[in-house]
């Protein structure tokens, strides 16, 4: 088998067997092919595509890539919710509670902020003491205690992914629905989740934009996870402006308490019930979405979520009594307020710039290896659709100094407009797609 | 200025600008840019194509990597004939001569044989004692002394084709006609000539199968040379046969000599009438391809050529006395007859079948360093179109041993086939695409 074949194959639109495909994924991790040749066939599929069949065979060879999570011996249903990543968007610390307060086991791994999105990883370390790089003896433990637990990937899950997703980050072949699929599937899947929960942002401030991108990316997730035997649902959500009336790491983890205390904002609260709903649904744990509904909102209102991320928060090395004592008060000191620039209606709060605003103040990162501060963001007063008089507070910003303040405030201001009429809203569920 | 943006934006289809092009090209001569974005974006340029300032940028910064013939002190018109590779296609060491007869200066730098096509330079060198890698100032004199002279590429030109192309091969990234017209005109340039003519070869035994694809080739051949103020003629010829009734290295300087002397085969003797007629009029030596026409078939019946060739032989180290004593004996030892299964006409006589034949036979080669011989290769008794009756002898063949026949003989099997009627022709001269 030569690799200039497999290229040429996929370029002139053939589909690739699964004995191709692994030939390529399984000699690039083994270094035995060169990245040029990766790249092309990379760039090739990028325009080409995948038929469902070679999406399924690629997730399940990058999946055996590397080590898959062990949780024999816990009782299932094993279900995890998985976001394509947006701004403020702190569902994942509020639905894996809830969830196990319903019955569900959640072997959780997230992921850090990046570019303009958020990361489950960082909010959770901006509690005093919080470890998230737990062993898989303690994952396994803390999920039989609680229903869940929370980590992130280790290096041996799915290395052919770590491998394939720098080359494509440097080549132009990020946006690609197969390998977009191959990377998202082969990781949820290693984690030993049986059922999973999509929610594919849509809008601004989402990784796709458009909703006929966000569709395509729904579809096939579902598609692929299906054909893998596994129960799938992808809910597509609005993520045009952001998600809530906090970004920040603390202040998306204060949020997040609010909401297990049933004080959460409307827009979070619907998100959060709905993909819980699902994962319900998923788990085998409700018959329908308004059943997995009505069970989380008597599980929300009993209080035994709160009660678990409060247990989940000490088992992983917080300190619960710091972390209830600095809620109101962990911000920083170094603050500005945005004002409404004239009368009428907020038309935009563009979620994209304000995450990209947040790299500045300290919430997110350009590079990985950059650090993050608990105590900035962004506390919203009013959101898409308010009605403001010229001057009233919009929101306060936290920065970590004067300096990120500066540099973010041009990209703050260009995120708000204003109009004269309210403006039209796309609906927060934009879609539901499942093979259930 | 990144790699990725460059590559991202010819991905999405945008117009590169001449500084991005000289990036991604400049950076790579100089091992800046990893090999795994070159091919990327060639992949990309492969999809997306390249508008004609962005082919003839391409072209002119692929020049400017290396050194160009400096040809100054000689006078003029230089006009070189390019084929883009055939099978039987010997037409280069008649039409230097001829054209040279007629006045015109033709630098010409040759290839080798590779894959299923034959190379000028393999031929010239089955003349015993002919060199080809003539110095620059060899190359100069002896243009001067008989008005042409044959040599091979230098290291030194276009040193950005050579990385370039060792890489699309790899990459499943050749069959761009932008990347394939800057390819061929930046060398083309780079020997010095003022005006090209291009044989653009479709069918078969061509590079470019279909006329489609022959006739895209053409021009932007035309369109790119033209933009960089070169006299440009594109003539697309066929070759679904082999080119005269020689295939093989001496056995083609045997036909080149037969034309030279007014008794070549007629496709052979028309197509190099028309690209020498057409050099004539890119050089401003005739002002209508018609009268470019009757002033060469003027010449060669003048024998000047013929003594052109010969003088060209013995300053490029040939023995004339042995070429002419060899003519018509340098055989091998090893032969077989291709009989007519069946009684009929030829309707096939598949010129890449016999060009991959030739390999086995040793006409050709599958490395660029793997030998050639002279004495090997096809002498057709048939063609196209060619009565034949039951067992009639089409071809002899020659093979540089047993071993070597027997294994092109499938392949010369399956090359032939015999038909109850006549078949429909295409002409020999399909198209001609200039500017002038």
């Amino acid at each position: 088998m030569r690799a200039v074949d497999i290229i040429m194959k996929k370029r002139d639109g053939g589909e690739l067997s699964h004995d191709e495909i692994a030939f390529i994924v399984n000699s690039y991790v083994a270094g035995s092919i060169p990245e040029y040749q990766i790249s092309a066939w990379l760039m090739a599929v990028f325009f080409k595509g995948m038929t469902p069949k070679e999406t399924a065979d690629l997730t399940e060879i990058m999946l055996h890539s590397g080590k898959t999570m062990d949780l024999s011996g816990l009782k299932g249903p094993f279900v995890d919710k998985h976001s394509t990543g947006g701004v403020g968007d702190k569902v994942s610390l509020i639905l894996a509670p809830l969830v196990a307060a319903c019955g569900v086991q959640d072997p959780m791994m997230s992921g850090r902020a990046l570019g303009h999105t958020g990361g489950t990883l960082d909010k959770l370390e901006s509690i005093p003491g919080y470890k998230t790089g737990l062993s898989e003896a303690q994952f396994r433990d803390y999920i039989k205690a609680d229903g869940f637990a929370m980590t992130g990937q280790t290096a041996e899950i799915v290395p052919a992914d770590k491998k394939l997703y720098a080359l494509r980050d440097v080549t132009a072949t990020v946006e690609s629905i197969p390998l977009i699929t191959a990377s998202i599937l082969s990781k949820k899947v290693a984690e030993g989740a049986d059922a999973l929960v999509f929610d594919v942002k849509t809008g601004s401030g989402a990784f796709m934009k458009t909703r006929e991108a966000s569709r395509a990316l729904a579809k096939s997730l579902v598609d692929t996870g299906t054909a893998m035997g596994k129960h799938i649902v992808s809910v597509i959500t609005d993520m045009s402006e952001p998600l809530g009336a906090m970004v920040g790491n603390f202040f998306e983890v204060e949020e997040s308490l609010d909401c297990l205390e049933g004080k959460g904002p409307a827009d979070l609260v619907d998100v959060t019930l709905r993909l819980s709903a699902w994962m319900l649904v998923a788990g085998g744990l409700a018959k329908t979405v308004d059943e997995g509904l009505a069970k989380c909102r008597e599980a929300l209102a009993s209080g035994k979520p709160r009660q678990l991320f409060l247990d989940n928060v000490k088992r992983q090395g917080g300190d619960v009594d710091r972390l209830l004592a600095l809620r109101g008060n962990y911000r920083s000191q170094y603050s500005r307020k945005l004002s409404a620039p004239a009368s009428g209606y907020i038309t935009k709060l563009d979620a994209y710039k304000i995450g990209l605003a947040g790299v500045y103040l300290g919430v997110g990162r350009n590079r990985t290896t950059d650090p993050v501060s608990p105590d900035v963001g962004f506390i919203f007063e009013k959101k898409l659709g308010s009605r403001v008089g010229k001057g009233d507070t919009v929101a306060t910003v936290y920065g970590r100094d004067e300096a990120s303040l500066e540099a973010a405030w041009p990209l703050i201001g260009e995120s708000l407009s204003i109009g004269a009429s309210a403006p039209d809203r796309a609906p927060l569920i934009v879609e539901e797609i499942t093979a259930l």
